[in-house]
């Protein structure tokens, strides 16, 4: 669960790089028959594992993988939903840690996914360019000398790059100042959301910072525009928590963890208010949560991760599991 | 803290009988000087104390007792606020449970008092009637053929009992039947209140039913009054306890104890809320609070009290006083 495991307690979670690649003279996935997608990705799998990453790789063939464990890989951000609904002559390569993730027969031919716990733009990037860099010297990319690697989508042309910042912005949210955020961001050619998109309550301040233009920007330049941003917004999001009352802020993540521990009822929108005050009591140094990661235990509690894992169940029964499941998870905590 | 102990888990908390007498022939304390006030309370406490009630007593000189020790009195019910603010002259005699306590030179120049635990008005009130009755036999009341027993007040004047039940009634206070309670209860000579007096919020949905005449009615008739009336309404509630949602109330006691365990700010009104949700968890079988008392704890939690054990506190600092002796009470519990 590195996307959220937040190891050095602070405002930056995480960092994801993502990118895409394509063969040349293949048509895209969508373009092609199941049969010869499965011929595709079988023969790029094949050429890939006998590469040397320096790390331990696995092969997972998405024909013969279930719903339920295809699902749960969705949940840890492994892989997009798109390919867990589709999983058919699909195959996909995974480092041991989970860290390094690649998609084939995904939108795109392959798509390399890096994750780094807290905010390291540049090392996740350069270890996502290792990798493609060593695929690129066994198989031929589709490049062209004017829009750079070719995609299905055209917002991934040129690059093919997408990097993310995964930030916990409960301070700064406070303060109402998140709206201007978004609009700054979005001028200098930046992504800036809620995790669990605009309008939802069940967010836990949680917040993404992407870049949006992979044409006509080099990938160092997106990446410290992104950086820059990404530092300039924490900055802001811990001046903010400085200024809290720290009296009122322990009384609020306590009662957030006396809740967790106790109540026998959640919905999901009241247990992600819970775990973020936990995140940013961690974060301000208030409480000490030993190995528990406040985010990671929501994953296992989404509504379809219940179905798949319990069986269907009335919205007042998943609040009961969930209220268990939490009990459970924060019971030697306090 | 007999009459908050609820041994039984009911609506009924507590039963409490007084009965005031006054000495023939003397003024009443109002009118003495001190010094004569001390010599006839001293005069009635030394032919109390020579008598046999079947339990041990002791006196204590309200000359000598610090003002920190007589609040504590008042906070456990034992003697009124009146009694502790004016000390001079005056005495008392305590039971070693602390259920029997004679007040010597209050309004009246005897004032016995029986607490117990539960709905038991006969037995409270046989218990008072025999002090009552050993005191006669080497002392000579004030009485009148046509009034009966004379106290200062009228309103006492007739039998001199005021006996009275306590009640937590949280499942009528929110079906809203408590207006039309007070109404009916009112019409046939009792009174019907909120135990921290009308408007208050930090109450615990604890109310207080007592006989309002003592002239013109037997004592029998007054407390068999008083229990029929009681019985219904603690039926009532019981009624309207079974009717409500049991996991939602488990929700809503296991959530009160989480505050109450981890909240770093605490004030009056929201920690009698949870106590009181904690007292319905017992009555309904759903939380064991083991030898904890919910309502016990509040009294050393007044303001006053903080005051007069922690010192002078802002209330934000009293607050948080609070929380931490919350915190410590149900530390062993959940």
């Amino acid at each position: 669960m590195l996307w959220f495991e937040n190891k050095n307690k602070t405002a930056s979670l995480s960092t994801r790089i993502r990118l895409a690649r394509n063969l040349k003279n293949v048509p895209f996935p969508s373009r092609l028959k199941p049969s010869e997608l499965k011929n595709i990705s079988s023969s790029i799998a094949r050429k890939i594992m006998a590469c040397d990453f320096g790390m331990k790789m696995r092969m997972v063939d998405m024909d013969s993988l279930g719903e339920v464990e295809a699902y749960a890989m969705v949940e840890r951000h492994i892989i997009s939903p798109k390919f867990a609904a589709n999983r058919e002559g699909r195959a996909l390569l995974l480092s041991e840690d989970e860290s390094v993730s690649i998609m084939l027969g995904e939108e795109d031919h392959i798509r390399i996914q890096v994750i780094k716990s807290g905010l390291c733009l540049k090392e996740a990037y350069s270890l996502a360019e290792k990798i493609e860099d060593t695929i690129s010297s066994v198989l031929d990319f589709a490049y062209s000398d004017s829009l750079g690697f070719l995609t299905e989508c055209p917002t991934n042309l040129g690059t093919g790059m997408r990097a993310s910042v995964m930030l916990h912005l409960p301070a700064t949210e406070s303060t109402g100042e998140l709206k201007n955020l978004a609009a700054a961001a979005s001028k200098i050619g930046l992504t800036f959301r809620g995790f669990y998109g605009e309008g939802s309550d069940a967010k836990a301040s949680v917040y993404q910072l992407s870049n949006q233009i992979s044409l006509g920007v080099s990938e160092e330049n997106a990446l410290s525009n992104l950086e820059n941003i990404a530092k300039q917004i924490i900055e802001r999001e811990d001046k903010a928590l400085e200024k809290y009352n720290k009296e009122a802020l322990q009384d609020k993540v306590y009662r957030s963890l006396g809740i967790l521990k106790f109540a026998r009822r959640l919905d999901t929108k009241e247990m992600m208010t819970h775990l973020s005050a936990l995140m940013l009591g961690e974060r301000a140094g208030i409480i000490d949560l030993k190995d528990k990661v406040p985010l990671t235990v929501f994953i296992t509690l989404q509504p379809s991760m219940i179905k798949r894992v319990a069986g269907e169940m009335e919205p007042n029964e998943r609040d009961i599991y969930r209220a268990e499941a939490m009990r459970k998870y924060f019971e030697t905590i306090g």
